[in-house]
């Protein structure tokens, strides 16, 4: 296996906060073990149309504290092509880069995989998005950010619903994984969360609706995952209405700004950690991994199993959210 | 004039952080000098369902960083008739209440302004809105938090407009009044603010995608007051994605979460400021008028004239964000 | 064994943001599992002198989100002897109070440990405290607040370091753990921690201070741990003064503020969680055990191995943040 | 008069937040003007050292969040003798700089003006200092974001302080003035301010401490202005621990985390109009010149006036901290 002088770095998919922490600790890990990182820009994209720049530790400086990428990011139709592929294969020879760190979530990481099986190209990734989706690692880069910018939209949110008695419904990221509407829920104190895991929604609203609110309580959020399995804070809210004419219903989408914000302490650290094992495992000569932590503990995840699964919700803590919201 | 001994409070329409800073002002300052308190739940609603509770120094100690507010508010439809009015009246002349301090916005003022005609009862308003719509006053308590709100929103989703390059059309509160759109946008460094008082929105647009954006710049954030006048974010989103198919358009609604939180500074100290002024009002024998600030000074606005009049919008800050935004 | 029927519960030692959300989840939890609940006010100290009051839902309503503890906390030197806890013992008995949860750090628990043992009285722990001292669990409530707020107040401290290239050395809280000083410092990009764990803190700063300083960059932070052991942070600071008097160098000691805060999305599920599994424990006939979370399960750990044990560091991150303060 | 074709922009002094946006307007507000703008790093050090550099549009960009200042600052000595000034003077012929904007607070608005005096050289200043000292404006760049950070560390140490009933001495800036002390303690709900202002301070302390606290209350927190006249909370913490042994009396400084952090909506919409404001006036060929706000209208303030006069400290909060404290 040849030698790794010089490694490649990009930010893929949906941007996610920690991001540029894990670049940061990517180029400083690799500066320190004697190679040459390059910057890729806009992702895929900038592979094809040869957007790459020569990264020294001062490029990274005072970046850890920084929302989004300073890789920028663009989804990119060209590589999945062959031909767009072979022209990012020609970019990194010429700028002579010998392997790859991809920062992004799961069809970055499939994009990865691809590319690295149809040239040999050595890619490790990192996990980065606020879904908390990829099998294999306990948590993903961006996710602990999204879970405290939700609890905090919904700390306010709780100030005018008790003021008004409402019930509210709040829409959260989370296509295909309930983790951020659960956890959101349990951190908020909300009432219930409706996730695309678990089927069983209308019957718990039904009774959330008749026995929890205006018998002890006053006010009502739930949070709902933005599934279509769910229907969304819209649709929801609109049954109910239909169904308890009665109630004061409103709906909040989070939207965009989930993606946002200086990330915390949880995500920085986790994201300094797997980019320096990122260069350890290049220079292990491991190759097609994804970095995960399990336990506390770097691990290294096979592409092809951190893709391919569903990581599951844990039920234990579907069963706190029922007992506390009483 | 009979002597007044006891002071009821509500607070009223939306719910505006800073107004527990105010309860605990106007608790205060008339327990300070000599006068009972007494605190009425769910604003005119509590007054006609007699929802009244006497309030020592004790019950407003630590709330004076809570968002929301501990009175609770209501809409009350039955005291828009003078039956509920009757009750109202007599449910304070039970509590052997004098006088009423109200917080709260146009609508309430409206209220407390026809119930002090009608019964010649001592009334003094707080301004407390964050839409700033209230005329004689600079600024109305909870202003500054919601324009803080807005601006740490957009400074999140500012990170992934720029990590995607993206143009962002938010859509802020304001139904009447383009305060919040126009400084927020200032004070997020947004390319242009759509508000209702301004007509020239279109022309505006067209200008700032043909000029601004992909030229110095890789992304764009539009702040739109939420009115009909604007067509809110959406449908602007809609005629830009028409007219400029090849932008890549995303709308965001902040909604409700912009009336929570713990109060700014700002709002805490000019709710402080007004509540102590609301119990000297009344000593000084003033009635039916809101408390305002005009120059950092404290200011008695007769009902009529705060209701009435249009507030306007400062010109140099639409040609401030022109400039800044090149 | 007698069936356990009432509950009661304290808070004792340094407060610990997440404390609330405990408070809320073992009396939700209670009630959700046919038990009364009793809130024992300041600590063992409330024991003793009987304050003592019946909670019930409402009790624990909208607190999850608040920092220190409804309960209040003390140190009591009467239960240090066997005079205060047989009062105590009394109080219990006539409150017909048949199990105990405590919140605390290493001091509450050792008590909880001797009264148990004295009584044969059924206590489960909850490690409560910002240290992250206690073994036999990968974090105490109130740890991750207590990290983000050291990271968001060395943020701003790094703007001003930047922006006139000095020398900061930061004092956070840890006698005998350094584990928010180390992670501390990763997660704000600082250059070093000196944590009493490693005592190769001299050597380390003068590396930090010929190499890094002045030379790739232009400001540098370091964390240190208040302990006897480090010289906290006023002592280091007067060492390299002297040393190398050419050094724009500053001192600031964080304090108190680091306990306070509403607590992280991370601590107020890991209180939450722990809260529900207090009362699993109990009913499951568990005595004198701390409730601990290891990789992301419950897990009950004797009282007398989690006060004893030193919870080692991991060495790994003391080897990143050495890569990347590069 | 020669007219003006290039500005240069410096910030000199104790950093303030808002400053970037302040940069960020002048630049762009003199672009848009047709004028060059030359970035000058480290205050006046840079005029003599050389350290130049033209600006762009892009050079500013999304930096209107950041606190610090990207053109860094520093005291310099030789600024303070004629030969370091004609150093400058030199340097910004070389540069053909034309005019400069100076932001920083009474030291560097002195320098400013000895500086336009001597070589007849138009300067245009902007108060940036988070001290709020400046005669002539109502608020200066930087203040509101301290006096908001003053208000979130006293919230976050209200919590223990309640927690633990404790009596607190918090330090915060103001040498000599005593806006972040009165203000803050008013913002934050404390019981009492020493401020410089003032020297009625001891009997104060003796009245809140025999009537306030343990009566209604069981904590209380008074904020002390730095200053040598007040003593600092240490002295004042020293005195009432011999005068009144039974409390359990705390002191925290706050010290530099005061000065960093983003700057709040008020500062950065502030510091944009200033900025603008700096161009309007030197096109209009006013000269040695602070730009100050006051009821909300730019106005022109001579360094004369601006440096020499006391700001006097509004005598009606006084009154409201005392009437709230009760």
């Amino acid at each position: 296996m040849a030698e790794i002088k010089c490694v490649g770095i990009l930010t893929s998919g949906g941007d996610a906060p920690g991001m540029n922490a894990a670049i940061r600790a990517v180029t400083r890990s690799a500066i320190y073990g004697g190679l040459k990182v390059k910057g890729i820009y806009r992702g895929y994209r900038g592979l094809i149309t040869d957007e790459i720049q020569e990264f020294h530790t001062q490029n990274v400086s005072n970046i850890i504290q920084a929302g989004g990428t300073i890789l920028k990011t663009a989804r990119c139709k060209e590589f999945t092509t062959p031909e767009g592929r072979q022209l990012a294969y020609d970019n990194l020879k010429r700028h002579e880069i010998d392997a790859l760190v991809v920062i992004g979530g799961d069809g970055s990481l499939t994009g990865a995989r691809i590319f690295a099986n149809e040239f040999n190209f050595p890619i490790i990734g990192l996990p980065g998005t606020i879904d908390n989706d990829l099998y294999g690692t306990d948590s993903t880069i961006g996710y602990d950010t999204a879970l405290n910018t939700i609890m905090e939209c919904v700390d306010k949110i709780r100030d005018t619903a008790t003021s008004h008695e409402r019930l509210f419904f709040i829409e959260v990221m989370g296509r295909d994984a309930g983790f951020l509407a659960l956890n959101g829920a349990i951190a908020s104190g909300a009432e219930a969360a409706i996730i695309p895991e678990i089927s069983t929604e209308v019957d718990q609203l039904a009774e959330l609706i008749q026995n929890g609110f205006r018998k002890s309580k006053n006010s009502s959020i739930v949070l709902v995952a933005e599934s279509p399995v769910t229907g969304g804070a819209m649709g929801l809210a609109e049954r109910v209405k239909n169904e308890y004419p009665g109630y004061d219903v409103r709906v909040s989408i989070l939207g965009h700004l989930q993606r946002g914000g200086s990330p915390t302490a949880c995500d920085r650290i986790l994201a300094s950690r797997m980019g320096a094992a990122a260069i350890d495992a290049l220079l292990e000569e491991q190759r097609n991994v994804m970095i995960g932590i399990r336990n506390d503990e770097i691990v290294y995840v096979p592409f092809s199993k951190a893709i391919k699964n569903d990581k599951p919700i844990n039920r234990e803590l579907l069963d706190t959210l029922r007992r506390l919201s009483i």
